[in-house]
């Protein structure tokens, strides 16, 4: 998605360990224009599989997963880190490694709003190694839901998520595909024409 | 506001201390449609103090500031709990009393979105004690920013938010106020007829 991309141009910022800060649009400070138009794209894109229920973790995850269900017109569930007093004394939890943390994390979600027969569609800030996504994967599972798509606003495809999330057989969407981050960042768009990750 | 009184009435619950669950709708699962009609609102009411920046706290302020935020046409800033590593050394750092988590929280803000000059419009989720809110409002003058206005979306009057912010002198307010929550949540049109903050 355009937009996105010479967003990342002009303001992302490539930091020590491969990690693209983009901190005044996304992670932040946040656009709520770019943002809006960002969740309109995806729910585009993820419109003919039919989702009840768009799942993202906090907290970066939140802004784009809200827009993208307000154009679905469904609702959004963000798992929790930590277990708030309001949640249920039983729930379904997954650790996952947490790339920015260099920790491992808890993904919390609450039985009330993750059924079975919800049609799940994951949204995320970054599908970097997809290590948080795929402990959402395994929470929509454990549910017994039907993932019906995952979507990221950036890929860092040299970190494999791709890969990692496509035994799952689902549709995997991001509206920007970074290939390198070094000095430059490269899209994948810059080095083999316009494709469905661009 | 209407629409979130009646989905209060309908989904809210009362838990032991005090504390509203609202988990269906707005802190865990999230309805972006109810979640946009409060942002348009709060968007009005504040658009005549001209706000440049939103000011939230994660993890529940962000969805409601965003909306806010979208329909003001600014960016939202969320006070992170955390410090990310892509955020600068120095930062703007200061603690508040957390009611739910019964602890104090660290709220931090990044010199670089919160600067001199920039008229502030702080929107959370609940306007209770007022202790988070006051967190947000110290960054704000700590950061040189000048405040503008402070709306949330549910504000529990019996906890004496409102008298808290009182000597800020700048507007206040909040899309459902309720009076008393027990056995039977009591909203303060109820007992008043409509008031400004119903």
């Amino acid at each position: 998605m355009q937009a996105l991309k010479d967003r990342i141009c002009s303001e992302g910022a490539v930091l020590n360990g491969g990690i693209l800060k983009v901190d005044s649009f996304i992670n932040h400070q946040v656009d709520p224009l770019l943002m809006d138009q960002c969740g309109q794209e995806l729910a585009r894109r993820f419109a003919a599989v039919r989702p009840t229920r768009v799942l993202t973790a906090e907290i970066s995850g939140i802004a784009p997963a809200l827009t993208t269900a307000f154009h679905l017109g469904v609702p959004v569930v963000y798992a929790r880190k930590i277990k708030p007093i309001t949640m249920p004394d039983t729930v379904y939890l997954t650790v996952a490694p947490s790339h920015t943390k260099g920790r491992l994390v808890d993904l919390i979600v609450s039985p009330e709003y993750l059924a079975p027969g919800e049609r799940v569609l994951i949204i995320d800030d970054f599908l970097a190694s997809g290590a948080t996504i795929l402990g959402l994967v395994r929470l929509a599972k454990t549910a017994g839901s039907t993932l019906v798509g995952i979507g990221a606003l950036i890929e860092k495809s040299f970190e494999g998520g791709r890969q990692a999330l496509e035994s799952l057989g689902v549709q995997v969407e991001s509206l920007v595909c970074i290939t390198q981050l070094g000095e430059k960042i490269v899209f994948a768009d810059d080095e083999q024409g316009e494709t469905s990750a661009s």
